[in-house]
């Protein structure tokens, strides 16, 4: 009698939730120091002194009808110039506040942008590993997500089969790099030639194929390594932004949409991002967040942490014998589990107090993932759980 | 190629808030005193002091990684432990924080209900005059939305066409008291009377009719009047809430969903509820605000602004002329046009820069919406520009 989509998406949890649930609760019983939750991209790097400072001075100095009140639907304008103008001048694009939408988070970027394109028949496409919650963005908003296999070499695309893989009902495709689960940055050389295979099967197929660049992680990458910004590369492009992982706000929600100005029919794709948002229920992004992240632009957590952890922690795996993607940035790694049955490997670790998320519901089985977004102590408690997860199987 | 019904919904925006815009823009002109902006319930009562109190101890005293972290995505436990405890011992329910589902405000609250419920085929009813997004809610979910005539003579609701329009294929009945726009309070024997014949109705047609219950205005009453808490009179029941107006709060966006503990399938339905949050993109309310809203329970902004402006502006639209609605809650007055176009009687009072909502968009053609959630001197600065509209009327 209720929604049987709605009853099944409620009843089977993301997964990654329900091992964060699992976490929870037996940190109560135990005590938290004693289990190593690797299992949710919840940033455990505090949001920096400056954002308790920021809200501080907006609470003291401004007046609370505006920062606690209803902002346009789009965001408030001032906000999004300043998101404009830091564009602009960090990639050397002409973007206005007019192709700015704020957002509660990624999740609702992506859900809107989904909701904004899809007409029935639609296939959405993206590269394992990728983020599961994908599909049921694309499902609810009427298309279907098919998935071109992991490349598992080197965790870039596998460009070939995407080649085959475009059809004529592809609408869109999703990228996601810094690389959540793989932690792997999409090099320019891979990102050029994605969107070279797209403007080829654009041209084929007469339609437009759309880019959605899902970049919670653009700043967090570690050493020399770059990651090209989308807008250059391909004009069809949507840009899916969230703060929850650069400034360590994640539960806030914040974050937007960036419809490129020089997309096909910007200003309809506009509006119907517009449209999808009233659609979802969403008013306007957090108001107080909204000011707060324009004085903050450009400023990050201190990510020093994560590159501290990731360096112990994959090298201390690759050490034990673990088999992991070379990763350069977001804050995961990638490894092989040490039989066939991801799932199974996950359950063994679970009783050394080792929470990892099977690969399988990111599209590539016979991995897991580790999110060190933990405080690094943790990381270094972990390692000998680690150390006799590996010696039960050389048994 | 992209959504079309996004689009329309994109292009056409809420009239309010188009109009929102125009007092926007019309008061950066001539400035902001001179616009008598009566068109959006952004309240202009300021968040009281205790909420930047809170939200500073908040900051100063609680691990940021707690307080901007994930929550659970139907929200920290012990803050809807706290709801619960808040709720049952104001009411005399016996309720549990596993009923409650933390929201980005009532909006989405809406939003979720419609689609955890709506299959193929369902038709949703409400009563005019109503809240024009429940349209765009109802019918994202698939779903049709019908429309029970104002009951113009005291603008509670017209039970005998209730009665008849519920059919087969009737899921929900959607309802907001005090409402918006009419600031009509349904009286204790209005609501027994609707569950009455929704009880009689499921029964004869052999299934659940839902009852969704909008309660953005629930604390907005003034003088000795009450509003009946709809759990105690119909198990079927789904609450709405938003902090939007009683803490002065509209853009952070922090509400609920309660799904009655008497539901009939109140796990799977509350599961469904989890779905669509999880379909829609929601990963958790505003972590921040959610721990605000645990330690400012049962608190409100200082509502006798309103019952003042209330007052005055009724009182005087009276004296001059105007029929109107008695009302009792909110922050509305639904005042008949002084001529049978409502539209026309807006651009005619645009004219003396009285801004107003018609009253088509709410299903009661020849009325118009007056917010008056505002200052109390923008109250009186309005009253000589009511007066020569309706001057105009009386040449």
């Amino acid at each position: 009698m209720i929604s049987e989509k709605m009853l099944e998406l409620g009843r089977k949890r993301s997964e990654i939730r329900e091992i964060f649930e699992y976490g929870k609760k037996r940190g109560s019983e135990i005590g938290a120091d004693k289990v190593f939750d690797f299992s949710i991209g919840n940033p455990n790097v505090p949001a920096p002194e400056f954002i308790k400072e920021t809200i501080i001075d907006l609470l003291m100095n401004e007046d609370p009808t505006k920062i606690h009140g209803y902002t346009s639907a789009q965001g408030d304008l001032s906000v999004r110039k300043a998101l404009a103008d830091h564009i602009n001048s960090k990639y050397g694009t002409d973007i206005t506040a007019d192709h700015f939408y704020l957002t509660a988070g990624a999740a609702a970027s992506l859900s809107m942008c989904c909701r904004a394109l899809a007409i029935p028949g639609d296939e959405f496409l993206t590269f394992a590993p990728y983020f599961p919650e994908y599909k049921v963005y694309v499902e609810s908003a009427g298309a279907v997500l098919s998935v071109i296999p992991a490349n598992t070499e080197n965790f870039q695309v596998d460009l070939e089969k995407f080649e085959k893989a475009v059809n004529k009902n592809t609408k869109a495709v999703i990228i996601n790099s810094p690389n959540n689960p793989s932690g792997v940055v999409y090099s320019l050389d891979t990102i050029k030639k994605i969107c070279s295979i797209m403007e080829k099967k654009s041209e084929e197929f007469g339609h437009v194929i759309y880019l959605v660049s899902d970049e919670p992680y653009r700043e967090l990458v570690y050493g020399d390594v770059e990651v090209p910004f989308l807008l250059n590369h391909y004009d069809n492009t949507f840009v899916c932004y969230s703060y929850s992982k650069s400034l360590s706000l994640p539960g806030e929600r914040i974050g937007y949409v960036l419809v490129s100005n020089r997309m096909h029919d910007a200003e309809d794709v506009y509006a119907a991002v517009c449209g999808a948002g009233r659609a979802l229920g969403y008013v306007c992004a957090p108001s107080l967040f909204q000011y707060l992240i324009a004085r903050c632009i450009g400023r990050t957590s201190d990510i020093s942490i994560y590159k501290k952890n990731r360096d112990i922690l994959y090298s201390a795996l690759k050490e034990m014998g673990y088999e992991c993607a070379k990763p350069d940035g977001a804050f995961y790694l990638f490894v092989k589990a040490l039989e066939p049955d991801a799932a199974a490997f996950c359950e063994k670790a679970k009783k050394h107090e080792i929470l990892l998320v099977p690969g399988d519901d990111f599209g590539c089985p016979g991995y897991v993932r580790i999110s060190y977004c933990v405080r690094t102590d943790q990381i270094e408690a972990s390692l000998p759980a680690f150390e006799k997860l590996a010696a039960e199987y050389k048994k």
